[in-house]
């Protein structure tokens, strides 16, 4: 069995060796920070974003979803404060000139690579830069959003004129964001691109907590839905002088990674922050005029943050066991049904009995026609089959064998974590996976 | 009624006004090129893209997703031949620095803006440079891809190693991509930021005519299943001068947008170009073994692509339509009801009869649970409400009123189209929606 320690690279090679996770232009020596999703990790990443979007948007009538763009006007950072103060503390070896997030070291006089003196520690911005337009000007200068939010605060008022909601409400959006991290690692958790699920949710002032408590709850709703192991998710309220200079309450949802406990999601309190920076940056009214109380003002945001590369990271880590099965080790992925890229797998018993084949071929049409994540394997032997599917994290394989046609008697369904067939009849079989998945 | 010359305005208009698209970062006077989609812009392309990826992914079984990072290794732009022939002719005015195509300008040598002497014809690259890293050093540099295909390619070993297929198959990815355009126009079509939907289908050079025309065919199935008006799309195949120098075949799928026909689709056949140059510059062996005729051959490529904003923009230009209805002058978006934002809209006759405006409510919620893109209305009086419906496209409105209540005579149906009411019966009132969406 694997050593917890060497957990970390068991999955990354199972990531890559079944097509989950591929390292970022990997033939070329890759891009360090940057990760491919292969077609299991895009199946697995869809059902995350489908089952956000479902429960925070499409199910809602106060969220309004959104795609705003990853280049942004460069005033949109000065307002928000990222050109200025979105830097990590960066040191430079004198001698192999190897750079470090100073905050990272334990000596922070010695290079850990060569040992040779450490410089000067500055501040080095995160953010991607580049230059929109055909002039290299410095007001043309743009930058790779380091976050979705801003991309929400800054339409706030166009939501305002073309939706006309009333308060309480909230965007939501899906997207890519960057960071130049000075040091990516630990796989898909610190990365310099990656994707996140965000919500602003606006509020009077007087109602935040009450939001604040209600997202609380819908983000462990949502954790559920994933299959996330609650057992090992941890709220970590954040102390007053370790928040964010705009949040008045943070709470950090941790989890237990293999590499230690670490942010998962947050939950903050922004107050007015973003809409006041942004009407004084820009000079556009962004307030907000309650009808009812005849009062303008600012509304205050409460923003839950969804990582979801780390989602996808937590869930790998947490789905990956080591069992033995009949005698053999052998290694299975325990996805929730409703995330698993493949729900079932169709399988002949023999691939070389051209009766079995065509009746799994039938079977298999049927079943995908109800279950669109249904796939077909017909290669090596039915035990290499099993293995590959509990490594891909298959629920459930369906195995048509020599009963099935000579005595009309079923199929077999394979269950991925007891390893247990039953004898399931061929009429109803789709209702019948139907009814285990859900 | 609008003239035509005028109707990119009331489209681009009613985007913003009701919430599709906004200009990017608007409240701070834009970033030329870029787009933000709103709650309904956002609700239609997730249609889009998952008519496409069901069409192209889910139904298939010799199709892998995939999602490649946006940032790659500078070398993958070297061997695509991006770095150093990706560029536009640039030229410069010597009196007011302004810059612009100059295969776009009709007199080559004055400035169309103030009228000054042009400069000499420069090759401007169109990729969006940025430094990935801490250090400032040639070696980092990134590019922002230009296109989706590329990430394909790249990863094509990492397909045959974890999903061992055998020719003929596909990978195919939805992403954003982003070219430096010197002049970003028309809205939508030459976007600075836009999405991409791209297939690499790999085959035996053999075969590559016949896949070619199942392509073709599958292309324009898909534009059915979107509701494009096919009238409006014409194909135009690339003549042997003009083709990109990869392609030894290539159609363009045009279609009739406001401001003249222009490309919305390509299909190329580009043969083993792509495979070539990544084996030669990465040194990394991209042939395929074919074990039933025991050949190693570089598979050869046909590329569907498709552009997401600009289907979104065809759509659109092609829904919006102006007539007349009951004396009165409307303004409607003919969208398919299987990509409509929201399928059915559902309002109290009265905003001021609780006992209407309950039961409306009441049927709301029974109806949304069986089609989730159901809204709610009790905004203004009944007409404002259905000039609301109609301008946002959605096919149906349910209203309810004092024969619902009093002599249960069912809610009244109206076909936006056509303006037509009918009483449907409350009973059955979901299944009766659902048969005339699908």
């Amino acid at each position: 069995m694997t050593k917890k320690t060497d957990m970390m690279e068991s999955i990354i090679s199972l990531c890559k060796r079944r097509g989950f996770v591929f390292p970022g232009s990997e033939i070329y020596g890759g891009l360090a920070g940057t990760w491919d999703y292969g077609p299991l990790g895009v199946a697995l990443k869809n059902n995350i974003k489908k089952t956000w979007w479902k429960r925070f948007v499409e199910n809602r009538d106060d969220m309004f979803g959104m795609d705003a763009a990853i280049l942004m006007n460069q005033n949109v950072w000065k307002a928000s404060g990222h050109v200025g103060g979105f830097s990590d503390p960066l040191v430079e070896c004198k001698k192999c000139k190897c750079r470090f997030r100073s905050d990272q070291l334990i000596n922070k006089k010695e290079c850990p690579d060569c040992g040779g003196e450490l410089g000067a520690e500055k501040q080095f911005n995160m953010m991607f830069q580049t230059h929109v337009g055909a002039v290299q000007d410095e007001t043309l200068i743009s930058y790779l959003r380091p976050e979705t939010a801003q991309g929400m605060f800054v339409n706030f008022k166009n939501i305002l004129d073309s939706r006309h909601p009333r308060l309480p409400f909230g965007m939501a959006q899906i997207g890519k964001a960057f960071r130049n991290e000075i040091a990516p690692r630990d796989f898909l958790f610190r990365a310099r691109e990656f994707e996140q699920m965000e919500i602003e949710y606006f509020v009077s002032p007087k109602e935040w907590e009450k939001t604040f408590e209600h997202f609380r709850d819908e983000m462990k709703l949502f954790m559920k839905d994933i299959g996330l192991n609650m057992g090992k998710v941890h709220e970590l309220e954040i102390p007053d002088d370790e928040r964010a200079h705009y949040s008045k309450r943070t709470i950090d949802f941790e989890f237990d990674f293999p590499f230690g406990r670490n942010e998962l999601y947050g939950l903050a309190y922004r107050t007015d922050f973003d809409l006041k920076q942004h009407s004084e940056f820009s000079k556009v009214d962004l307030s907000y005029y309650d009808e009812e109380t005849k009062e303008r003002f600012l509304p205050h945001c409460i923003e839950p943050s969804f990582g979801l590369d780390r989602t996808v990271l937590a869930i790998l880590t947490d789905a990956y066991t080591e069992d033995e099965l009949g005698g053999e080790v052998r290694t299975y992925l325990k996805l929730a049904p409703s995330i698993a890229p493949y729900k079932v797998a169709v399988f002949p018993l023999l691939r070389n009995k051209p009766e079995l084949v065509k009746k799994a071929e039938e079977i298999f049409k049927v079943i995908k026609k109800e279950i669109p994540a249904t796939t077909f394997d017909d290669n090596g032997n039915i035990g290499k089959r099993y293995r590959r599917q509990d490594e891909i994290g298959t629920p459930y394989c369906v195995t048509v064998d020599f009963e099935t046609i000579e005595t009309g008697n079923g199929v077999t369904v394979r269950d991925r974590d007891s390893g247990k067939q039953e004898r399931v009849e061929e009429k109803g079989l789709a209702d019948y996976l139907k009814n285990r998945i859900s």
